[in-house]
């Protein structure tokens, strides 16, 4: 973060000779270095908190007792798991009181490298949000897939240097990096003296040490108080996440209890549109860290004071003279809404209410549209090759509330659930396909597809037959991505995604609904009987997680790291 | 400070494949970021901690319940205060268990700008210490002195960038900065992402507001709790400070106690060597908060954790795997004397002694040597000049424990004390003097001298008559710097301080030794009363201090901000 130089005008304000351009009047502000409340007004100027202490003022606001903290920040997210554009992202989290995070564009970077992450850094910069963006570390995440782009160190450099990438974004390789893989380590040593986000779940011991001693520095995966506590001990930062799928506060809780906030903030890693609109956003953390027994000010300090000083954002999370002016005012603490929100000392949110014109739009650059290129259209029998009744097939076994599969073994025809599986690049027109077997989706008719897919993003589908697999497809490739249900060739429901295939052009509330239908199209049409299907098709070729994925080089064993017949002969 | 690589050693050693270079087993290991003491063993390879654990090792030693905490980090501190050169200065405080410092070459610039700065950095690069150097904010520090050099903004960019300066050092023209100064202001943007510290004393309300507004982060300078409380509430940092003059640390402790140790750490400015030797150093500051009632583990905080999160020392201040291997061991606390200490995963301290060979020479270049250049020698009356008893005049007022000065009128020849006093410009040998008169130093025979005069560093007498005095400068000058007492034109007693004048090139004991005759000297031979002469000596000139200052441009009423006549017409 460069140093704004402060104004003479905000200097004058905080003199008290001129007039500040907002006075916030009749709060009580909290103090995170000393874990207080404070009576006093802030004086806003230019942005920044000029001054505490009544001054005069263009504009006086009485928040009437209300509490003023900091903005919150987001330690660690991905923007493409809302499935949100920048511009809808941040009309959703700002009335949640969100004015700030830390993103790791790994998704887009799979599908479009260095241009796709310089895209989102261009079209964030009219927004009323500090967005830093760290350097994805891990593009792509496995030798199994054909990613649309391959990120190596010297590119990482170039996204510091050039592009002011503010950090090194979690090393998801934590083998490689344990292992001391040269690439792995040439990576984080790019990151100079910002900082490097781990990635490192159920890691102790000596291999936690070895990541800890190759430069790595914080970790969001801790899932349990014990492996947290081990983290934090060992000098690592825990981001305690919340996400959609992954919910490890309550889990978390006990150690913050125990020991204080040092190296502890919240993140939100992947939270989807429906998660955001329905639960918030960072004030979900503070709301169930509260919940589960931390003190509201060690909540706060979490939110706002330690990230800010994790990722070296020094004119961020605190209220004090100097700090940029995003302001939160809460008329009671226990709603973590914000009543009103100002960022860099505009009044954004009010009563609740996002400002008309608070957020401007921030079209998506053309270079983000048109990444879905299958190639030649497979065929039904590409997608689902014939296999006889009888047959013993390997297949993915999927499980709700779970990102590890089963490696399954089923008989064909036995009436045991089993669905075909494909995947397809769609980076490059290939036309390589991927075909196999999945278990635990219940889908009976038609079939799904999507082109989020972790982390290669290649248009994964699985259905009941070849043919509806193909019109899914089809469709994908027609609306430049998103995620579809289809029967009898018809579709039933979709979304579209046409940036990068993983995010939607359109408000956080159409894309939210339209995932619901087409989720409710899944359950009550297909037969899908697993909560989240899409969800599960989106990590069926997620080659990192054990224990058997598909991609579009055919089925892997994760275990084993290697490829394996789909068909046991 | 820039990210190391870590080496495919480091690594096998960390996941226990290769024997470490030393296992420290039995030991109690300090975690800061939880507050607790582990019992574990720690395996060191290549100067970094690479695991916890039991490991195999080439070497084992057994601590025996030792506690182990990491190298104590100074926030703040100026070397030239020590009087030493960086190497007697590193083999003083090492077996104290002071493994990095951060400096602020104040003094060194304002005799010999860039090059002395550059001239430090490259003599400390063999030594065994973190010596983060801050670029001087603040030279010349007043517009009344004539310095030996001067850094404006370019320069300031110029030790970051091409030196490696790792921040804005403390920021003393508070005024200016509050005032909005341009140059001030140029020179704390200059920081970009860098930190910039603070010395704003009392500065409260609006000025301190503007002051924060304006950038500045941190400040050593509280005496108060209730002013320390005040600027941590305001986000700023603050260094609690334990020289040898200002001591502050037992006033300041109540605020630590009530509101924890978040943007708080330890400093020790200024410390001559006989503190050093007497007192210790960051050790001697965890002694007394202790003693001030702070709990052992918030001390131990304050002196490792915090102040590298706020220097941005990511790799010190902690024992996590992947922290460089600045181990203390102490077999008992309450003593905050290590028995063994490694610095980088050597062995520098065994049973509390330096190894032979432990820290290397830094031999001083040539540079700074014969920086005293006072041109034509003063002749008696020139730095004495008639006056008639019963002249009315004024006089310095110097006072034991205090940096102000009274502006005391005096009737010479009324028995009153009083003695002459000069202030000789020696960095161009312009042959300018500035003479007057000071009290309070109970002088009644002979002269003092000194070059090292706060900030410009002139050549500083104080004396009965003309003619000692002469003799005291003549001295000085021949030595190239120092302190001296003289008697009839034959020299009590002197410290030679050749480099910049400044500093000595001898060891810390022969320093405080001669230091300490010299004081003897002017106690027992030349009737002096005040404690510390050459303390007084020393900031008689400091012209941004009030309320009366001699410099060599004369008398300056620091209140009225503006010259004045000695003598009263």
């Amino acid at each position: 973060m460069t140093r704004p130089t402060v104004t003479g005008r905000a200097l004058a304000v905080a003199r008290g000779e001129e007039p500040a351009d907002v006075l916030i009047r009749g709060g009580r502000v909290f103090s995170a270095p000393t874990r207080e409340w404070i009576e006093t007004s802030l004086a806003i100027a230019d942005g920044v908190i000029a001054g505490w202490g009544d001054r005069d003022a263009r504009e006086v606001r009485d928040v009437d007792g209300a509490a003023l903290t900091p903005g919150f920040i987001d330690a660690h997210m991905h923007l493409e798991s809302t499935k949100l554009w920048i511009d809808a992202f941040v009309e959703t989290v700002l009335p949640l009181g969100t004015t700030a995070v830390v993103a790791d564009p790994h998704e887009l970077a799979n599908v479009l490298g260095l241009q796709g992450v310089t895209a989102l850094m261009r079209a964030v910069e009219a927004l009323p949000i500090t967005f830093a963006v760290y350097a994805p570390s891990c593009v792509p995440a496995s030798p199994f897939e054909g990613s649309g782009a391959e990120l190596v160190a010297s590119d990482i450099v170039t996204l510091i240097d050039e592009h002011g990438a503010a950090g090194i974004a979690e090393v998801m390789n934590f083998p490689g990096v344990v292992a001391g893989d040269p690439e792995m380590l040439a990576r984080i040593a790019a990151a100079g003296p910002l900082r490097v986000d781990g990635h490192s779940p159920e890691l102790s011991g000596p291999a936690l040490d070895a990541y800890l001693a190759a430069g790595v520095e914080s970790d969001h995966e801790a899932t349990t108080a014990q492996e947290a506590l081990e983290k934090r001990r060992k000098g690592m930062w825990v981001f305690l996440r919340e996400g959609s799928a992954s919910r490890n506060i309550r889990a978390l809780a006990p150690t913050v209890v125990a020991h204080g906030t040092d190296h502890a903030a919240f993140c939100t890693d992947d939270r989807e549109p429906s998660t955001l609109l329905a639960d918030g956003h960072v004030n979900d953390c503070i709301r169930i860290a509260v919940e589960s027994g931390i003190d509201e000010r060690d909540a706060l300090v979490m939110a706002t004071a330690r990230p800010a000083e994790y990722h070296g954002l020094h004119r961020l999370g605190s209220l004090g003279p100097g700090h940029q002016a995003d302001v939160l005012a809460f008329d009671a603490l226990g709603s973590w809404v914000p009543a009103h929100l100002w960022q860099a000392g505009r009044m954004l949110v009010r009563d609740g209410a996002l400002q008309p014109g608070a957020v401007p739009t921030a079209p998506p650059e053309p270079l983000l549209y048109g990444t879905v290129n299958i190639g030649r259209h497979p065929a039904p029998e590409d997608l689902a090759p014939p296999v006889a009744d009888g047959a013993r097939v390997r297949a993915v076994g999927v499980e709700s509330n779970s990102l590890t599969t089963r490696h399954a073994v089923v008989t064909v025809g036995s009436g045991e659930d089993l669905c075909r599986a494909a995947v397809i690049e769609r980076h490059r027109g290939s036309g390589r396909v991927g075909s196999g077997f999945a278990t635990g989706f219940g889908l009976t008719r038609g079939a799904l597809a999507s082109t989020v897919a972790h982390d290669a993003h290649n248009l994964v589908c699985v259905g009941a037959d070849g043919a509806d697999m193909a019109a899914a497809a089809a469709r994908l490739a027609e609306i430049g991505g998103g995620q579809v249900a289809v029967l009898n060739g018809r579709v039933l429901a979709e979304v579209s995604l046409p940036l990068a295939g993983l995010m939607s052009d359109r408000p956080a509330g159409e894309v939210a609904t339209a995932l619901s239908q087409l989720g409710r199209a899944a359950a009550e049409e297909l037969g899908v009987t697993i909560a989240e299907p899409f969800m599960q098709l989106s990590f069926l070729a997620l080659s990192v997680i054990p224990a058997l994925r598909l991609t579009d080089h055919g089925l892997v064993d994760v275990v084993a790291f290697a490829h394996i017949d789909a068909q046991i002969a």
